[in-house]
């Protein structure tokens, strides 16, 4: 690997102590959530403003020495990973909300911005940031990954919710993507080409989201299923008919013995269940629920538990957004090895089922748990870390990919490429890939920016 | 100007009758809806598959001759107009509706599919595509200028609704992106780089486009405002306290005299106007109306008329879609040079304010209409034509655009780029601006791809 020392020399003498060298502080930024293997950076900036991040930018391509971005580390798919060493851009420090325009509905925020911490900001306008991926992301990371969560079937992904970006391309220039307008047809759509990007065409220092008015009425509660067919027949003909629901998660039957085990409080009857949340006026949020229920009766469900009061759905939602720290619980000292395929609603129930049978067939244990409104899904497979454990989750998730692929979906519903899922693009959009090799190279020639994740381009 | 002969005549040999060099033909094909100069293209194609546009793209890159891609000509930005001559490419011959996937509600069609034509394919399925122009404009064509309308403020734009492609590429390659799953992360969104590329990257020859199911319930009502100001303040009122509004649309004193004047059964008081649409169940659109007369009466509004029969609904609607033409009907003969705001929605009152004021002053004719629920406004400027008049115009023009982009928006919010507005993309949108032609020229490095739209590149 080589050897960026003199790089580092030279940023420190241009940023002094927001550049750390130290080894814990190298250690933190070597891994992500996930299964892959660490691999330490050569120095962690914490940029402070743009004009930061364009003496790093035109430093590193100066030195031809990589620019890893990172946010809070939630990745799952090694995006944060310095496979080729170079320098990490922390964004902790790059975390100021810089507007809320209440009466547009958008705000302003530096990339560091936590989803969390904007709702904070948020607490006495009456609007919500809605995209939630479960842990408390960094808006910057949650836009490269194009990430979306539990409230994306209603108020939709990143890619519908980043309205405008500033970023810093290799060459250090500054560009202005998109504006504030709801909607525009003037030219190429470089807001939506750097969503999703995770890092590899430039790095973003500014994020203009699209907000949403809380609602007047907000129900959610759990329903238990005789089997996850049934709740996933359930979802399909909830969606189809048009019920606006605002969450709709499945949660397997291995996956409630975590959560009761990991939270004190909860006791769920060890089926399969679906989390629901519906929004809306008073009468609107009565109607969606009494649908629902027919629907539900229908396909086997039992035992509404209705958390309407605001602190049982928190509770409900936090153990949610626990799940994958849950289900690792199940096996003590184990690795996650997480797959995520999204698919057309009406390939779910089918998808669903063949993974069962792949999981049953593999004797891995994984549970499962999907943001099924969507049409996405996730296996977490626990794995003792072993040569042995990794390959029989890398075979199960390559069977997984497959017949996710031959029901028409993809292999990354909302955790992105990275390293993990970059060896099943070129199956997934054939010729495609190719051009996003071609897009890489005009933004990035002298691939500085987090390179060795998402295309591949030599 | 350079000689495609040799082109032709090759391409005849190919395509045979498919072919036309007909005089009539080309003329056909020499302008779009606005005030553009004409010009004739060398051919005219009709491709029945998306093998003939291969062809095609190859012979023209060997030739290094222009293509034009054309849907119905319903443009207003000259986006049809072979500046440089070269072929068009008509897609009127692939207009198949290939799949409704009713239960995934997505459609998959070839680009000279109309929107009506879909919606009368969707018929007997419950089942509806949004996007609406006004214009029946072909899907390909809305896809690539990024089209909107009436219903984007409730179910979005062409950005929102187009999933996935099938694109023929310059060096002839077809490549697909996207899926049919509702989300992905699959790496760079290039679906969304070809919507609202103008035909400048590469000829699309299939999208799939999402449905939304028909609402149980639709209500449509005119109200009558004391001012423009009023009605703008009552959207603005609606839009951020959450009401669903399917449709708001803004239609002033001078724009409800030419409807009056243009359809026999329209009687509306000369004044501001705004023409709306509610969906939903029953009690919920009935909530939404109470909502809304209440902020209408605070505004100055007066007078709801209710179009609750289905064909009532339709005229109203075909009146609305017809506004553009029932202006120009106010001056007979004239011609039509069209404005495009769009801004934050806190900007709307100040940006139509400014511009009414602008209006004035020139001493021009110029009608007031607009999406007003997305802070998308036009303005109709009828002129006859003459060189005086058409720099009066541009001036007028220009002032509004600067006015636009002065408070936060974009000049273009829903017609596209064309020639019409490419003389504002460097102020609006600074350095993104060459990176957009990077990226023409990575897709396109003989700029055959619709020249002289869009981008410069030279």
């Amino acid at each position: 690997m080589t050897d960026f020392n003199s790089t580092v020399v030279a940023l420190k003498d241009a940023l002094g102590d927001k550049v750390s060298t130290g080894v814990s502080v190298l250690d933190l930024h070597a891994s992500d959530e996930a299964h892959f293997k660490p691999a330490r950076p050569d120095a962690v900036i914490f940029p402070e403003s743009t004009d930061d991040v364009v003496n790093i930018v035109k430093r590193c391509a100066a030195d031809q020495c990589p620019i890893i971005p990172y946010g809070v580390g939630t990745s799952l798919e090694g995006h944060i990973i310095p496979v080729r060493g170079g320098v990490t851009v922390d964004t902790s420090r790059m975390n100021r909300v810089l507007q809320v325009n209440s009466d547009d509905m958008d705000a302003v925020v530096q990339p560091g911005v936590t989803r969390k911490q904007l709702n904070e900001a948020l607490k006495t306008t009456g609007l919500m940031f809605t995209v939630d991926p479960g842990a408390d992301a960094t808006i910057g990371g949650m836009a490269a990954t194009r990430a979306s969560g539990t409230n994306a079937v209603r108020y939709g992904t990143m890619r519908e919710n980043v309205m405008a970006l500033e970023v810093v391309l290799a060459d250090g220039r500054v560009i202005r993507t998109g504006t504030r307008a709801r909607k525009s047809s003037a030219g190429y759509d470089l807001t939506r080409l750097f969503v999703g990007s995770e890092g590899t065409l430039g790095l973003m220092t500014e994020l203009t989201v699209r907000l949403f008015g809380q609602p007047e009425m907000i129900a959610a509660a759990t329903c238990r299923f005789d089997s996850v067919e049934g709740a996933v027949n359930t979802v399909i003909q909830a969606i189809q008919l048009g019920i606006p629901l605002a969450r709709i998660e499945l949660i397997d039957t291995l996956s409630i013995r975590a959560l009761n085990a990991y939270n004190e409080d909860m006791n769920l009857t060890e089926a399969p269940h679906l989390f629901l949340e519906f929004h809306g006026t008073e009468n609107g949020v009565a109607e969606q629920i009494e649908l629902f229920k027919e629907l539900s009766n229908d396909g086997g469900g039992h035992e509404f538990q209705w958390a309407t009061k605001n602190e049982d759905r928190t509770a409900l939602w936090r153990a949610r957004h626990d799940a994958y720290f849950a289900t690792k619980a199940l096996r003590p000292g184990c690795e996650g090895y997480v797959t995520d395929s999204c698919v057309p609603i009406s390939q779910l129930a089918e998808c669903i089922k063949e993974t069962e049978k792949a999981v049953k067939k593999s004797g891995l244990t994984a549970p499962l748990i999907g943001h099924v409104g969507d049409g996405n899904f996730h296996l977490a497979i626990l794995i003792d870390g072993s040569p042995k454990e990794l390959a029989q989750a890398k075979a199960l998730a390559n069977d997984i990919s497959s017949l996710t692929l031959s029901l028409g979906g993809t292999v990354t519903g909302e955790h992105g490429v990275g390293i993990g899922k970059r060896p099943y693009m070129l199956e997934e959009h054939g010729d495609a890939y190719s051009v996003m090799g071609d897009l890489k190279k005009t933004f990035d020639p002298l691939n500085i920016f987090n390179p060795g994740k998402l295309v591949s381009v030599n």
